[in-house]
């Protein structure tokens, strides 16, 4: 402390958090081990489930909690729409109806929504209780599972309310996809795309050659690539846990694709509006030059054999130019985009990783994929 | 990541956050300077002020902010009671209103309310954004503003929600106590006692010996009670910041007190509830034989002088206890004690801080403080 008269100046310190980590399990058929193995990590602490309508039916919450569980909360309607602080308010009474107390282990079990939600509850109830993500659909087990970010929407714009909180564990069962729908099974794989496109042009590549067991969800097939997801995406949040400079590239397809996804009303599933941004992304590394056709072209085919939409529909440019610059990569109101300068090789940009794009190229480019 | 057919385990890792801290700036007439000095912390930050109006009609938000900031957000109305979830909707509601991104950084100019309020507003808006804590009351200065807590009650229980967020600063301006209400100002010197009695007896005699000045609010008093208190406070908190051990002496008096406060509907102050909840302390520790009956006598002289309560009334004894019980000390349903063997000294309880008391021995404590 350093005093005089005038006032002085005290320095708190926060002392440095150690080391740590945790486990990504994956397997198939583990839903069931679940609750023994939660019991060891965090011996005494009283589990709360997190899941949906969804998850019911297709009889992954009886799966994994049996008998075992009283206490769950189902949101309702399953689904983006149930992303708000409603939701988790809603779920943070429950808890407290039934009194559950510090000693509180959050499980989420079901797709990105309730992972989010789930997260966040457990990120801001009593100042912060552990959760344990359970993934079940192609993009939650690809991404949001992974990596700490939580977060609901507000009513102008994604994630408005959020926390970092790391899971304690994370399981990764590829049986629970074979329940998936087709059109959402096939929406979550552009995840797998954009890792590929973003850092490893081996993965595009087998991606691009087992499309057929990828298809038809083979399990040698599901346990590749959920290894090589969890692997990239563990690696570059480790890198980067706060999203400062590598941990960007993830944003890989979500500059347009977030605001055609909000613009639609949620009609697009999240990975086909980011396929449709992938596209875009690509297109405008060809019009500033630092992209290739060829790039352009293999991104487009293996996002068509998935079904993925090529072009905008029913929505004109003005809106989605004046979603993006809310996006949370714009610098004084101007949107950045993250880019690749081939497959697996995205665009440094002088570290941060957004590069900043000429209004006049990208209104091109949503002209080109076809915003009215 | 090792893998077999069956499946196989990923470890993400969280990199050790780097040791780090923050000043806490103490003077008199610090208000003005503040938006310049901030611009130096944090280059291109956008300032969002979250206030009341007690604050507005007192002159501080003109004395800081001038002209200079058009974006202000007044808590209606001040005080505990919006405390809640609904606050800090409409406050994000506001910062999106205005298109604040992640460049924003919370001005905390106020109470305790308005701390806690705008700190776990800053700690969730967009997984994060800093937050300088400008407390303008005893209570604030001495207590809440340092340590990073933040968070809102729900219908339920006080701090349902929170996070552990930590400012980027403080300032404790002196001055702004001038303008408290003699009841607020010397409420939250409870704060202070506190301090000197669970870690400091010179500084508990110097309260004792200059209570003529600090009742004046001389700034020479107010400077030194801020310079010892941020001090005590800011050693508690980097030594365990997340409440694991040595931070629960900051609880000392509040188990009582907590519990009164609220089952008087907070008509009680909070350091008036503090009040008696340090004398309740230490008669059970006179009654363990671990305290001695002058320390009781000399911390019941000090808090007569501030004009503190010395009794409950009202409130009978069933629903204080049944209250402590939930009290976050509590284990298996029992509540626990933070009790000094001396003035200065805690009574460490094998490194828990928390001592368990006989219930027989609570009641008695309750009975002789007037509980019905």
């Amino acid at each position: 402390m350093e005093g005089n008269m005038e006032g002085s100046i005290v320095r708190v310190t926060v002392p440095a958090g150690a080391e740590d980590g945790y486990e990504v399990r994956i397997g198939s058929g583990l839903l069931a081990r679940i609750p023994a193995e939660v019991a060891v990590l965090l011996p005494g602490a009283r589990p709360f489930v997190v899941t949906d309508a969804n998850l019911r039916e297709a009889g992954h919450l009886a799966a994994m909690a049996g008998e075992a569980f009283e206490d769950v909360y189902s949101i309702d309607p399953p689904g983006e729409t149930s992303k708000t602080i409603e939701t988790v308010e809603k779920i943070i009474d429950a808890m407290e109806q039934k009194r559950f107390g510090r000693d509180t282990v959050v499980l989420a079990l079901g797709g990105g929504t309730v992972g989010d939600v789930a997260g966040f509850a457990a990120a801001i109830y009593k100042r912060g209780v552990p959760c344990v993500q359970i993934p079940t659909t192609t993009v939650a087990q690809a991404d949001s599972a992974i990596g700490g970010k939580t977060g609901v929407d507000s009513r102008l714009s994604k994630n408005a309310y959020g926390a970092f909180h790391n899971p304690v564990r994370v399981y990764v069962d590829c049986a629970t996809l074979k329940t998936l729908s087709e059109r959402d099974y096939r929406a979550g794989l552009v995840e797998s795309v954009k890792h590929g496109m973003i850092m490893d042009a081996e993965y595009f590549e087998y991606i691009e050659s087992h499309m057929d067991g990828i298809l038809a969800r083979d399990d040698a097939a599901l346990l590749h690539l959920a290894e090589k997801n969890c692997a990239i995406k563990g690696h570059v949040v480790a890198e980067d846990p706060k999203e400062q400079g590598l941990r960007r590239i993830l944003n890989y397809g979500h500059t347009i694709g977030h605001a055609v996804e909000s613009l639609s009303g949620y009609a697009l599933l999240h990975g086909e509006a980011v396929a449709i941004g992938i596209v875009g992304a690509c297109r405008i590394g060809e019009a500033l030059g630092t992209g290739t056709g060829e790039t352009t072209s293999r991104a487009r085919t293996v996002l068509e054999k998935l079904g993925m939409p090529e072009a905008i529909e029913g929505i004109s440019k003005e809106p989605i130019l004046d979603t993006m610059r809310r996006d949370k990569k714009s610098v004084g109101g101007q949107a950045r985009f993250v880019l690749v300068r081939d497959i697996g090789e995205t665009d440094p940009a002088g570290g941060g990783y957004a590069v900043e794009v000429p209004a006049t190229v990208i209104e091109e480019t949503l002209s080109e994929l076809g915003a009215g």
